[in-house]
């Protein structure tokens, strides 16, 4: 069955909650639900999917490992939250999770979901007992570990209220949120059974792509609608964080952001994949404003 | 090459720290190996190690597994000691990791442990691609998860200061440890190709040695030296926790303790293991006083 990409979005939205009711227990089962349907964009499940249908149909093979890439995401936001990191009470205009529930909980509900994102994407790997399952599998725990998204975690916060170099924070940002959208696209690469040049061509889109979706948060910062993007702007300036923008100017910035961007695209358009979701998908990603 | 007991400790106490060289990021490194080398016992890892051993000889093959259970052990240790769960300033006389070094470092160490078990075992898996191999860390997965050791701290956390049946103590302490003790002798006994009718009796013993390991901290926590347990006495009783004590009395806890044991020691010999190092480890583990 063809479907257009929000159909695809609200397909995944509904197999979180499905995945959700099956395999998280009673006890933490609030805190999870609450902190994964909190309005998240779903960007790096859709990632994925949209990729994996690039290459190949039946991208319902691939959604274990979106919905696995979800709960990554979401237990990073919800610890990154607590009182001990950032410290903040919203998210996307809605309490955070240790404060709509409590500390305790959060951090908890963070483990849970985190340790889910396993769960999902063994059973998946047991039930299509395929190399490519284990290798994607792989990826993913591997970008979201102590050299990927932890590491940008603990850089982000050892760089609070510092000047750091242009070098630093792409640092930063690569293992912060760069690596995980790698593997989004890489892992949706690999499940569909892309072969190995088309799979480098893959990880060079997301790479640039990771370093877009960076520059353009330091730039909605500076001049997004606070509606829209549902938090404050200049809480960058506010928190003395160095930026993309505070570095090399909001000018330099768009300009990049541009040309970054532009490379993507031209990259997606070498795999012909201008007629595919994934094309019009990043294409109305860039474009965001939010 | 035939070891000891006391041969492999120290050899998967080697293995510990070789793996976290390999895999850990610089970032958040020291932070991980501190609590990795904080004077653990590596109950869950020699669990699964003289399990495999008692079935298949080998067991180098079992090693990532082993590290994955202790990974998995000392994130749960350093996040139930952070301030908003149970706020221990020390653990086996020695200082917490967030008093060693701070709560956001704790809490990024704690999700980097857990995330570098799933790392080791999905490597473990893609070089020896077998069936087995996805098993052993699926259940360890589950183990650890929302519907294990994290309800486990959840029902814990709401016990506090109450009240509670035989029944909810018991609940608690299979998901709090006895399922990951389980998930240790388990996935040695899969790892290993034991056939499913010994890892039914595996399973079993498992169990039964989760049930005594909780009923002798309660025994120890009252009836225990300080010296060799490593924490205060009476701790529950000034917690006001319930207790396996608490609820039965000392001398009953005593009696079902021997009862307990008695019956993991006697599955043992059916299966043949007496002259096996996992009836001596076991036997000398009933037998402690810390």
């Amino acid at each position: 069955m063809e479907r257009n990409i929000n159909e695809i979005l609200q397909y995944v939205n509904i197999e979180i909650k499905q995945y959700l009711k099956k395999y998280a227990g009673k006890e933490i089962y609030d805190a999870m639900e609450y902190s994964l349907n909190a309005g998240g964009k779903r960007f790096r499940p859709m990632l994925l999917i949209l990729t994996y249908d690039a290459f190949c149909k039946d991208y319902k093979k691939a959604i274990p490992f979106a919905i696995a890439l979800e709960c990554i995401h979401t237990y990073s936001l919800i610890h990154d939250d607590l009182p001990a990191m950032d410290n903040d009470d919203l998210r996307r205009g809605m309490p955070t999770c240790h404060i709509k529930f409590d500390e305790a909980t959060a951090i908890l509900a963070g483990d849970a979901l985190l340790n889910l994102a396993f769960e999902i994407m063994l059973d998946a790997t047991y039930e299509n007992f395929e190399k490519r399952y284990v290798e994607a599998t792989k990826i993913i725990a591997s970008a979201s570990g102590s050299k990927g998204m932890v590491a940008g975690q603990v850089i982000d916060m050892l760089s609070e209220g510092k000047k750091i170099s242009n070098k630093e924070l792409l640092n930063m940002y690569e293992n912060k949120t760069g690596k995980l959208i790698l593997a989004s696209m890489k892992s949706g690469a690999i499940l569909s059974g892309a072969k190995d040049s088309d799979i480098k061509i893959i990880e060079n889109i997301a790479y640039n792509l990771g370093v877009a979706f960076q520059i353009k948060d330091d730039i909605l910062d500076v001049e997004g609608d606070e509606n829209k993007i549902g938090k404050p702007i200049n809480s960058d300036i506010k928190n003395n964080k160095s930026t993309y923008v505070s570095i090399h100017g909001i000018k330099k910035a768009k300009e990049d952001y541009e040309i970054i961007s532009s490379k993507a695209l031209d990259s997606l358009k070498k795999l012909g994949f201008e007629q595919k979701m994934i094309y019009n998908y990043i294409s109305s990603f860039i474009a965001r404003e939010y």
